[in-house]
């Protein structure tokens, strides 16, 4: 889907926004690519990151996607507006095995104040991607107050 | 609401399985305690864990309540069973402001294949205990193949 | 929980908004109770309403927590503003088999904007009473425009 | 996505269990198509149907697009296999205003117990078609025992 922002400079602002995320470094997440209402955000595999069989722990997963749909939703509002993640779903369909993930968020439908995002996360492994995880997301604009829910 | 364990070694089987989640000691959470069908996480605020406004990033938010959740599905399993969480929705109250957070998971419904639980994550601040976040979950027991969703 | 209605004919509305949802009188719900922040519908068993192995099917199941959930939203309202389900989220506990079926929907957090709810349908069967289903859902208060999501 | 259904008479089987869902023709929904992991469900508006502004019910939004990812997943299903819808997620894009609504349900992921699906609903108006309503669900196979989650 097309999506014309309402702010020109909306990479630059979620750029900016993704670094002011500490978990992300934390956690070794990158920021790869910034299209209006598209945002992939990727991640190698780390040890410390694992859960109890040595995959990557299913939170990391959501952690990576979840970010990716809030941004995507980010990319697409006013220059002034504060992004505020309302719910999201995740549904995991195979376990987190690979060397990189990679988590695509997509805006589906633009409103004035609800975004709802899909977002998906492929495995790099040797025998080539695999989906790994699938997510609905509400995004809230929040314009005219300070954020409280 | 009270179940009666498949294993009477519940509370040591979920601590092992907890010490082995890499991910777990990485953000520093602490398994708090263990019942049957009922767990508690803790997690102290930590900078490294935060989002672009300072406060704990709703993934690691997500992560304490998801794991709450999974290990009080997994306490209430056979010996030999693995846990699998096949998918679950957070939505979140308010934000993440405050010097500890705790997570509770309690099963609502043990199938025998399908389990489905509830969470929540309360914020300890100076003006008291306050609900940021509420999870519902459903996990699988896996008893008879690799984990493979 | 305790919830301070902002409009005190808050019973009267719900009841005159259940009234013109067309779709309630056609599958038989009843509004059993309004309270402030908590509502019950029910609806007895009937034959045109079931799935191909003669229970209630899951989508009427549904219909009658969701608009519990949404009418728990609206009787803390104002009196001038309009109700919209974002999203929900439901889990199937259990067959719906029974006679009768009371849906029960809790608001958990009222915000301005956004207001959570949970809620629970109890099967009533010669047994006893049997809970079948549990909603998380997410309702926005509309006050200052059309309906637009 | 192709799959290779596991039953070559999967669309008869498809077309007999909806025959057989009562709550199908009570609100007269027509079986659109069948393929392998896909499945289109149509409704014509009709006033019985309706909320408190007019529009179609949101829990009738529901009812298509929750049956048309569960015969989705059922079409995929051996021929002996029942099918049993574990939760769903739907956000609401849009009023359900329109003349007709077509839910298309399709298989994202069909593991051996559990099928992850996404669906959503378009309306048909006079101005174009309109998405109102995106779901995903989780459906289990159920092949060895009676139906009881």
């Amino acid at each position: 889907m097309m999506f014309t922002p309402a702010d020109n400079d909306f990479a630059q602002r979620v750029r900016t926004s993704f670094d002011r995320q500490r978990v992300m470094q934390t956690i070794g997440a990158e920021l790869v690519s910034v299209a209006a209402g598209e945002v992939v955000i990727g991640l190698a595999f780390r040890e410390e990151l694992t859960q109890q069989h040595g995959y990557l722990h299913a939170a990391i997963v959501t952690a990576i996607v979840d970010s990716a749909c809030g941004f995507a939703a980010y990319s697409l509002m006013p220059a002034t507006a504060a992004v505020l993640t309302i719910e999201f779903k995740v549904n995991f369909l195979a376990p987190a095995i690979g060397e990189r993930f990679v988590a695509h968020g997509r805006v589906m439908k633009a409103g004035r104040t609800v975004t709802v995002t899909t977002g998906d996360v492929i495995a790099e492994t040797a025998a080539g991607p695999k989906p790994i995880a699938t997510m609905l997301a509400t995004v809230m604009t929040v314009t005219d107050r300070p954020i409280s829910g």
